[in-house]
């Protein structure tokens, strides 16, 4: 088949891999749209080592499911963490960071961007018709928007900023929207600030955000720039969500940490679930955030669009 | 009156300074016993600029109190933030955030390494007979302490970790122990060792800690080296808190916190009429960790003692 595949930070397109084959308890998915995301680019740079298939954003159609024939032909999409279920953190609902676990596309698994993949049938969730392919292909990031409101509880009085309006912060800010907190949103380029005027998201520019101002910063825009402007905006006692991957590292005063009490949390995977009733319902409406659509093939052309500054989603294209 | 002054980054004796006069709503306070903190050496060494008279840590008696000529002879702690009342942090319950405060020989205002000093009468708590002042001059870190439990939730089954057992992680470690979690605290020295037995308070060496096991981990050691370690022995999805205040960067690696989702809380100031409580029903006997005590004309001495690699409370006594 065709696919993706990074091998010392070196991506290239391939016509040779085989059909994976289902293991036990796991179903064989034909990807029908698969997403680039902030951590695909950056795993190419080699933040993580990784050989093999990268991609975790998918919408795809079970085609072989030895154990559930019944479901061959469900429209899915798919949670990416396959964990053990009986290590400490599994057994104490911590599933997402199980000790053992593989990451579709990530950690010690081949990914979405591929003509097919395999994944736990467990991990397949089915979409309702009415959700489109181009709406489905977010649950993944808009799952991970999720998970901020399952670290920290947002009071819809909280003064909220997002820092960074590209793929993940727009996904961000219109989840936080919902909570009807006074939110702004840090946003670069024109079509970004044009996105999120449509959804009557204000925005401003990060020069003119206002110092120890926001309850909350959710900072993603993966950059250093970004934490220090976070740090800069967040009042004393505040929280820093730190949605982003990237490789450079922070430098912290940690008297000015405990002296302000500021407190940082790390976020990564989110509930599928809620992700895909807001799609479901009509809450949240992914789908102008699509920028282009490339076929497998021209996979090198499409991470090449995805890199440039301010893309939007950039999604790959199956037959 | 005699004492101790703090300019540019020196410390001496003075015995020139007046008598301080109370403010409107103050008390003026003789000074019985102050405690030399880590954030006295801190302030010496420059981590913020102040001059004046350094010291929050005090039992006293109100000797003149204007407005509240009832309460001379009280014996009395004193909570170390002066606030408006006013703010926007006032006004939400965060009085210790107070953007116009003033903190008792920390910032803005002449604290208690003297022989007198003046704090607004509702700063000052009566102390309760059967509570000695060895005691009572713990106050101002055990509410520090306590502050862990206001900010984040600690449940009985979690497994903790004191990193330092120092002035600060002693009473860190007495507070936590009272919770029955899973407490373990790295300390280094025989002497720091031998008062963690006598808690019944297990200790292990600082390279003989597991690394990722700890739901949370508490650095007060107020070291580089103390947060480095405090990020391997945490597992993913766990917290640590922030407890010392010192003057060199950290380095974070951001990826790593966004992909374990940890979580990094600073942690300054806690309440003061539980500390109280605890030494009144002798939940917590903190005596034993005074190490020395000083007459306030020696008190470049004390600091040096302070100083020492391992040194816990050093006391200076008025009169």
């Amino acid at each position: 088949m065709q696919a993706a595949w990074l091998e010392n930070n070196t991506l290239r397109h391939r016509a040779d891999i085989p059909v994976p084959a289902p293991s036990a308890g796991e179903a064989l998915v034909k990807v029908r749209l698969a997403g680039i995301c902030g951590t695909d680019l950056e795993l190419v740079k080699g933040y993580y080592p990784f050989t093999g298939i990268p991609g975790h954003e998918f919408v795809g159609e079970i085609v072989a499911a030895p154990e559930r024939p019944d479901r061959i032909g469900e429209r899915v999409v798919g949670e990416i963490n396959i964990v053990c279920g009986s290590c400490r953190a599994c057994r104490a609902g911590r599933p997402t960071h199980c000790a053992r676990r593989t990451v579709l596309g990530i950690k010690g698994r081949d990914g979405a961007l591929a003509e097919y993949l395999c994944l736990p049938l467990k991990n397949l969730t089915k979409v309702a018709d009415t959700v489109s392919d181009e709406a489905a292909v977010f649950v993944e990031p808009l799952a991970a928007a999720l998970r901020i409101q399952e670290q920290i509880r947002i009071n819809s009085t909280d003064r909220v900023l997002v820092l960074g309006a590209g793929r993940l912060g727009q996904l961000v800010a219109r989840i936080l929207a919902l909570n009807g907190c006074e939110l702004q949103t840090a946003a670069k380029y024109a079509k970004q600030r044009n996105l999120l005027e449509k959804q009557q998201i204000s925005w401003i520019d990060k020069k003119a955000v206002p110092e120890a101002f926001f309850d909350i910063v959710v900072e993603a825009t993966g950059t250093v720039a970004g934490f220090d402007a976070a740090r800069r905006a967040v009042r004393p006692g505040g929280t820093i969500v730190l949605k982003s991957t990237y490789k450079d590292a922070l430098q912290l005063n940690p008297s000015a940490l405990v002296v302000d009490e500021i407190r940082l949390v790390g976020s990564r995977c989110g509930p599928f679930a809620p992700a895909l009733r807001l799609l479901q319902n009509g809450s949240v409406d992914p789908q102008d955030l699509v920028e282009a659509r490339y076929p497998l093939k021209d996979l090198l052309q499409a991470f090449a669009h995805a890199e440039q500054p301010g893309a939007l989603k950039v999604l790959l294209q199956n037959g």
